[in-house]
């Protein structure tokens, strides 16, 4: 009973530091499975599983591994042996009932039954095994995979933040269906208005009626209209009307200003309206679960003690610090954290700790880490301490960055004076030496600060690791390049020698070099500003990631079953376009034969040009749905995170210089969850009995 | 003395309810000059000549009075005479003159040297009448006209609202500049890219050379990555080099998340968080110009007062009920307004009125007046009884909703059924039949409701009327057609008899069907919602539209300086495009010769293609302000409206159904200016002594 509590008091310390629920079984044999199941290499290979059979369309019939998309250049498709995937698909849904086995296990018969998403596990799983087995039976040959479509379920199901989000757009949609249907009032208006005012009279000729092309029926001039509101067509739509007489431009100007301007920013005030607080709310259900998860350990950990200690007539109660310490000693926690904990508590000397206490331990670990860079090395000589000072000064960081800006000047003037020469009559030996010469410096560099600051004080600035990184592949690249090509001379053409040319050689270090240039980026104050702000939302970009990946994921493979094989390489007769033959603004014209939707890895940017009558549909659809909502919950994001930093309250903190994820920004407005609550939920809990 | 206590009061109350500042000259003369200048009469002279002079451009040469802009059918521009537009311009000038010497004087010396855009003024007066001088001199030869540019100016210095707007993008102008410095960074580090990438290597042929012509040099491949940021050439620029090799996508993915996703959107962030407070603030001023001004009327009436009672022992201080009811008697107010505010003061009895009374009254003016809607006539006859409150009723209202969309659909049938045969061979019996039938029954319809809710019942509310006047102007069109082409027969086909043909007429009463349409806006909750709102938003975006006129001046201007002439018509040898042999994507082959600056009615949408080679300069710069710079600030506008309007503590007045200001929105939330406050500006007021 003893280790059970001990046990079980790790577990529910786990689950608070991971902002996980402590809803589960609670009996030794499955906090066994618990652990495992969330151990890190569990988690691992379920990721990997998900990633393996999303990865999977790239490979599948269609398969899209060939260099170009393009229909007139592409080498025949590679065609996988029935089986290869599927034998691999099946591994992975295998790893799926395991997992969602386990899941449902450990939560129980009744929180099973009320969980939709793990309902819906079950369903999509039921659904693709059939949708496989039918595959195998058919050898590879049946047309259409609802398994495919199903696949980014898989995705969405294991993070908790892309559910949320995924609610909060579902909150939004009664009202984003209704700016939806003032949208289509809107256009079916100005539909019929246009062709109404755009029809030819009786007395116009021949030619007048070619240019009003785009409102020639009620159809026309619906697509015309609904392209326009994506910006798309503007102002091609517009011209011919308009060099009939200059006042239709109204007509125009006032669907763009409805349209564009108001309701499509409507949608945009709707959004963000939804998005603002779920923000905060999903870092106050995060707060809740963490002190939810302490208060359970404390309170498994508080009990057997006031049975052992039955006998002493102790004032204080709570819990003995080494049950807390062993208790960390089995858990798995960071490091860093794990350490800071225990010095704490051992700070305390064997004094009980209360409620409070054990709940105070814990929200030092929230303050965030500050970063303790390595003490400098210390020098006898004189002579290395001025020089260690001299070097690991700032304004040899800044010294730095002006040789890198001079040399990518350098880059710049060598692509301007050679723009006009072909590439194999380019001398490169000035180039090469330059390059030579900054490339010395950058490695004299690295020293000259690995030596001021200590190897591991240098390694310690993620900048410096950047930079390091960066120096060495280029110094590798170089070695090579010398050592194939010899040492720039006068005539140093590009030639080919071993794997890569002179010619890529260099362009390689170029652009390697410019890219080195991004070191500028914490000397830049709104560029610092502006990386740590992505770097503080990268769990939120996480999810809204993967929500355009699953977005992505259906429309691609929605694009191959309409649209597979619909654009067809133009063969000897139809090389029209040579002649000028092909109307302008068509695909042939356009030459968009590399944006066909022959398999996975498609481009839906611009299908309108497409010759299929659905292609419209998918474009507008498309364009919704990745531009539209997207764009507009990153733009809510965006809005939310900034506007909290740029608030005179949090400047404080923001001056700090401290590490600031969107946690801590928010944490001073957060609520503290009242003590009622903790243990009324504790009470609740299905399958442990806490009393007090 | 007494009378001008009484005249100052009734300008500082007509100053409180107008939001004035009362910082003003307040001896006999000045007063009577005050009013003067802010009366109806006076204000609509100033308003028509800021009308006036802007409105010029388009008669000035090159004028704007052509059908069509295009140049291949342009008839030539007529040129006024010399002389005629000075004239105007002079007229409007000498007006200018009169206002700021009236508003300097009444200001006084000391607020003048202080207030830059009154010095402002002056100098663009001055230099505006030394231009026209010089043009009167040279007799209408000048090259350049400064003045044209200057223009704007008078518009923007006679609106508070669009000085304020200015203010808040002046204090957003630094962040603004950061952000922009970010996407030139942004922009020069993918150019470099982009030509270290995509350079045509030494193996490769003539064609792909072709192929990557955006990526030629580190112009070509700064430009095309500039336009790739406004969107205006995706996917254009990427499919060549996609085309080349899938992986190249990743580039411009890379560049559009950071460019247009992350870097625009943040300056959507922070303009919004600069105008996050401004609304606010500026309601704020205006509550504190309002208490300012009837706390000063107050003052001023209560010290006569106390020198007239002296001799009695008033337990009392505080202005006298009449002397109060002769001051609002002499007040310029709406007689809504005044009749309440009478009202109140006449329920007092004399008694002796104290400051916080006295504000009080002024309160009640603020809340908003519920407009009532004049009594049902009553009549005798029980039949007369039931058909009022039948054709009374709203289900009345749906039936006429809905007998307009079967109209609309009947239109919209015919117009499908029709598309292919040509105007003049299309037989209008069915259609003429059945609009002459539905204008018939709108005419009952309008009768009919004017009988059960009397004519002014009717016409109180504002959709009746705008249903009236459609439908009267649709009868007086249906009557003019029979009265010219005769009723409707077989074979009633298109012909053209006196001003307008039938096929013009038949279109006009289709236009104004779909128009009257728009009636169903109050029967749909959203759409009433938006509607309400943007009626709500008026003052502001009148504001707003000023300030996009402003800008569109300018850069109308600039354009016709910079391009004037620089699209010459095609000539006889340059019928190129019929042959097809103008390069897809040029000017020639996408028709724009309509869009030219050869006069003021321009249209800047999309001079990209224009030959010349600082038009790309041109147009990105008009991008950036009236895309990027102004839609942001009117995204900001809804936002902050929306989302009061959405938050849950304003929903009970929202419900109540009174028509909600801007101002009653947020005045929950204002905060009511001290009294101290109030004495303390008061006491420091320049030109008058109010003491106590």
């Amino acid at each position: 009973s003893r280790d059970l509590c001990i046990d079980q008091a790790v577990v529910f310390i786990e689950d608070a530091m991971q902002y996980r629920s402590i809803s589960h079984r609670m009996d030794a044999g499955s906090m066994r499975l618990y652990r495992c199941y969330y151990s890190n290499a569990c988690q691992r290979i379920l990721n990997f599983t998900i990633f393996c059979i999303l990865a999977l369309a790239f490979i599948e019939t269609p398969c899209s591994l060939t260099k170009t998309a393009d229909v007139r250049y592409r080498s025949l498709h590679w065609e996988p042996p029935c089986g290869l995937t599927e034998g691999v698909e099946g591994l992975c849904l295998l790893v799926f009932m395991a997992d969602v086995s386990v899941k449902g296990f450990l939560v129980g018969r009744a929180q099973f039954q009320r969980n939709v998403w793990l309902l819906a596990y079950i369903v999509v799983l039921a659904v693709s095994l059939v949708d496989w087995t039918v595959s195998l039976c058919l050898l590879c040959q049946e047309r259409l995979r609802i398994r495919r479509l199903l696949r980014p379920f898989f995705l969405l199901q294991n993070s908790s933040m892309m559910k949320k989000t995924l609610k909060c757009i579902r909150w939004s949609l009664p009202e984003m269906a209704s700016v939806g249907l003032l949208l289509v009032v809107h256009l079916c208006l100005f539909t019929i208005f246009g062709t109404l005012l755009f029809t030819v009279g009786e007395e116009d000729e021949h030619e007048k009626k070619e240019r009003l092309t785009y409102f020639q029926n009620l159809l026309d001039a619906f697509t015309s209209l609904l392209v326009l509101l994506t910006t798309a067509n503007n102002p091609d739509v517009m011209i011919p009307v308009y060099s009939e007489n200059r006042a239709y431009a109204i007509f125009f100007i006032v669907f763009t200003l409805i349209g564009s301007l108001f309701l499509m920013n409507l949608l945009t005030a709707i959004i963000y309206n939804q998005f603002r607080g779920y923000l905060m709310k999903s870092l106050q259900t995060s707060l809740f679960r963490r002190r939810l998860g302490t208060r359970a350990a404390y309170e498994v950990l508080w009990l057997p003690r006031a049975v052992l200690t039955g006998g002493f007539p102790s004032h204080r109660v709570g819990v003995m610090p080494q049950d807390f310490l062993q208790v960390l000693e089995k858990a798995q926690l960071s490091s860093s954290q794990k350490q800071a904990i225990m010095e704490k508590v051992r700070s305390l000397d064997g004094v009980l700790l209360s409620a409070d206490e054990f709940q105070k331990i814990f929200s030092e670990v929230d303050r965030g880490v500050v970063r303790e860079h390595p003490p400098r090395p210390c020098y006898q000589s004189p002579l290395l301490q001025s020089a260690q000072f001299l070097f690991g000064h700032h304004y040899f960081d800044y010294l730095g960055n002006c040789i890198t800006l001079a040399n990518l000047v350098s880059i710049c003037v060598f692509l301007v004076l050679d723009e006009d020469v072909a590439p194999s009559d380019r001398d490169n030996f000035v180039l090469g030496v330059l390059n030579c010469v900054f490339i010395m410096y950058y490695l004299l560099e690295l020293l000259l600060k690995a030596f001021a600051l200590g190897p591991w004080g240098y390694l310690s600035y993620p900048e410096n690791l950047f930079d390091g990184l960066v120096t060495l592949a280029l110094l590798v690249l170089e070695i090579l390049t010398l050592a194939v090509y010899g040492f720039p001379y006068r005539g140093w053409y590009p030639e080919m020698r071993g794997l890569l040319s002179l010619w890529d050689m260099m362009r390689l270090v170029n652009i390697l070099i410019v890219f080195r240039f991004l070191r500028i980026i914490p000397n830049m104050k709104l560029m610092a500003v502006v990386a740590r702000t992505i770097l503080g939302l990268v769990q939120n970009l996480r999810a809204f990631g993967g929500i355009l990946v699953v977005v992505y994921y259906v429309f691609a493979i929605l694009g191959i079953n309409l649209f597979q094989g619909v654009i067809v390489a133009p063969g000897n007769d139809s090389l029209a376009h040579d002649n000028g033959s092909a109307p302008c603004g068509s695909f042939e014209q356009l030459e968009y034969w590399a944006n066909n939707f022959d398999d996975f890895a498609v481009s839906p940017v611009d299908v309108a040009p497409v010759p299929h009558r659905w292609s419209l549909v998918y474009f507008v659809l498309w364009w919704l749905v990745s531009s539209v909502i997207w764009v507009n919950l990153f733009l809510a994001l965006l809005l939310e995170n900034f506007l909290y930093r740029w608030d005179p309250r949090s400047h404080e903190r923001h001056l700090s210089g401290m590490q600031l994820t969107a946690e801590l920004i928010f944490r001073d407005i957060l609520e503290e969850p009242k003590e009622e609550e903790l243990m009324h939920r504790l009470r609740n809990h299905p399958h442990v009995r806490l009393c007090r």
